[in-house]
């Protein structure tokens, strides 16, 4: 890891940048495939999946006996685990619930808001060598907390055309039903525009590649909405004498390994730190079967000396990381201080691990700076407010010469004359 | 207004069509501005303001003396009327403020969420014939509830290098301090990217023309948040013979004279109101400042006769309209079952110049069918969630091995590992 020892203020914004990512070179090759989608519909679809992942699929739909294998072929010790971190995730997203409130703001004035479950999402879960159950608990359980009324996921097979078992075991579990083997940008064209099998939706989730990203973006513009942008995986760590350098290593290397461009940061006041958490760090590294990923990620990543702990928080929220771990005899002072991050873990026994899979907070979470206007992922993101207000007779008397003479000075002489016919016939 | 009766489900999707607004076409121009602007700053802004809208501004910023002779210059009763309608406004925004639970998913692992304001918030306010002081309280009072700890506002000053004294009172009496003469492509990229006069901020709210829209969503792509995408206006109206003809008229009228492009609908079950209604519009379109402009919208709007409440409900929901005014004898049964719609109003007494104005609701809401799955603007848009958490040891030993278990199967083994040091510490 590179180390940097008190760097001015000035040199902050260099130190903390990200690398940039220009999807403009892919909107070309994105726009094409979500086109053809959209006019070709499932033959387009098939198309791509033979074009891009080599797969020859005639029925995306996912069958019921291939979901009742898919339980079956489960390892039961994964599906308890997978359960109980389940309940976990309910718990804390059932807890986000809240009440909307009517109120009378004048004398007949009623209003209120009402929060309605989005009826048609998607769920995106990426391929690759691993299923990503977790992120299946992490979508699905707010959909059906909130009670979308259809919610389809995509997702690419294996190569041998199947789902992963853990993933058919997740998604039955939380209750979704209609699952479609495809991937990639026509996964995302297809919940966009529809085709024959699968359905349009209002809304898009999940992460997924620079493509599966770039055509979220796109799709955005057409009508349909996404969650959030997505970038790499990010991790910073404030820590000082009282965090467990064993910890911090271990830490480091568990966002490390999730990909080559994957953000690690150590912020810490406590110059003995470092070496004690670099020891730990090569120790460590040997270890992991995915050692290349994580050695190449960690050369680009930082430890960063800070002379006290109110620069230090203020370094932190300058980057407004996606995960932030405190392991601080300032633990108050840091919880208390910080603005900008999306999830935070807090002391010696508190795994950036845990928010990823069990203990019952979202791991769908905003990176690249976002965290500064983007929370992350969670029950409100399933649903919208509508606004309601009711106004009678006494209410519009009260309110109704305040409109006319706004609208009036707005230039908007219909506005006012729609207030000032009801005031004239509540005088005949 | 074309008068459509009866129509079959299969043509609903066709008469509901709304003109697609192809934003593409302006991409390279305002991609070009924009990168000016970012390397350029305030000379780039300059330029741009003697380009686009023929002025010489030297300082952007606005003076304290300004503001003073805005605030004298407005009239006294227009102060009044936008001073109680911020109060109503202000006690509807502050009843959406909610309280985050701390909960313990598990003996010993501690969970939850902290609303945090948006530090930096940039509001634009379009120019135009007429000042729009209403959007002012719209956009800041719900960012001053919150306590955005920076609030700029860009608007184009008129050709007199000078802010309409309504926009000066009123942004003063939400509380901003901050104000920029500065409108259009150049002023979302000012607040995007900063310049040597104007801050960069977190997140973009308001209104604009096609320009200033296409200009929002390009920055959203690089770091910038923004509230939400902006098309043409809207509402739709759903009447029975309990409505009030010269009222059905006077409100689709008020959204009509909005600009050529407004989307005004009105869908009943009766066949007589049709009728009615369009003697009034006759009646009451010659009396407006703005005829010619509602009169073209007019051509472009329905009047839809359906064959029941189910079914027009139905209809309603697909269309998914901005505003939605329910003037009829069933009011309950369509309060309860619509979906999709950014504002409702009830009752014959609640025409929607009460939200645009005073009554307390937000009127920045979304357009284009994107009630679907966006709210309306409320305090939430100015605040973002941190998730926290706080695993003990004894909660640790609780959900080690479910992680652990999860993260394996996930072929994750640094996220792990993580876990399983922690627990190993725990035995020794």
């Amino acid at each position: 890891m590179q180390i940097i020892k008190y760097p001015q203020k000035g040199e902050w914004k260099f130190i903390l940048k990200r690398p940039e990512i220009d999807s403009s070179v892919l909107n070309l090759t994105v726009t094409q495939v979500l086109d053809e989608v959209k006019n070709g519909g499932d033959k387009a679809v098939r198309k791509f999946s033979h074009k891009f992942d080599n797969l020859d699929i005639q029925t995306f739909r996912v069958t019921e006996e291939e979901i009742n294998e898919g339980i079956k072929n489960t390892d039961t010790n994964l599906k308890k685990a997978i359960k109980k971190a389940s309940l976990n995730i309910k718990k804390f997203h059932e807890s986000q619930k809240t009440e909307n409130i009517k109120i009378e703001t004048m004398p007949g004035v009623h209003c209120w808001s009402k929060d309605m479950a989005i009826e048609k999402v998607g769920l995106y879960i990426p391929g690759g060598t691993a299923p990503l159950f977790s992120t299946i608990l992490m979508l699905g359980i707010p959909a059906t907390i909130v009670g979308c009324s259809k919610i389809i996921l995509c997702t690419p097979p294996s190569i041998n055309g199947k789902l992963a078992p853990a993933i058919l075991y997740t998604a039955n579990l939380v209750g979704l039903k209609e699952f479609y083997k495809i991937g990639g940008i026509q996964a995302i064209g297809a919940m966009a525009y529809g085709t024959e099998t699968v359905p349009s939706v209002d809304k898009i989730f999940g992460p997924g590649n620079r493509y599966v990203t770039t055509a979220k973006q796109i799709v955005s513009t057409h009508g349909v909405a996404i969650d959030m942008p997505a970038g790499p995986s990010e991790v910073a760590i404030i820590a000082d004498e009282y965090a467990i350098p064993e910890f911090v290593a271990a830490d480091l290397l568990s966002q490390a390994e999730h990909g080559y461009d994957s953000q690690v940061i150590l912020a810490t006041t406590n110059n003995s730190l470092i070496e004690l958490v670099e020891t730990e760090l090569k120790k460590q590294l040997n270890e992991l079967p995915r050692k290349e990923i994580a050695k190449k990620s960690l050369e680009n990543s930082k430890i960063i000396l800070m002379q006290n702990k109110e620069e230090l928080i203020d370094l932190i929220n300058e980057y407004a990381p996606e995960h932030l771990i405190i392991s601080s005899k300032h633990e108050k002072f840091y919880e208390e201080n910080i603005i900008n991050a999306g999830s935070v873990f807090l002391g010696n026994y508190t795994p950036e691990s845990a928010g990823d899979y069990a203990s019952g907070t979202n791991h769908t979470l905003p990176t690249n700076g976002y965290a500064k206007a983007f929370s992350g992922l969670n029950i409100s993101d399933f649903m919208k407010k509508i606004s309601f207000q009711r106004i009678s007779k006494k209410g519009i008397h009260n309110i109704g010469n305040i409109i006319e003479i706004m609208a009036e000075a707005e230039h908007l002489h219909a506005h006012k004359n729609a207030v000032s016919l009801r005031l004239k016939n509540l005088d005949s």
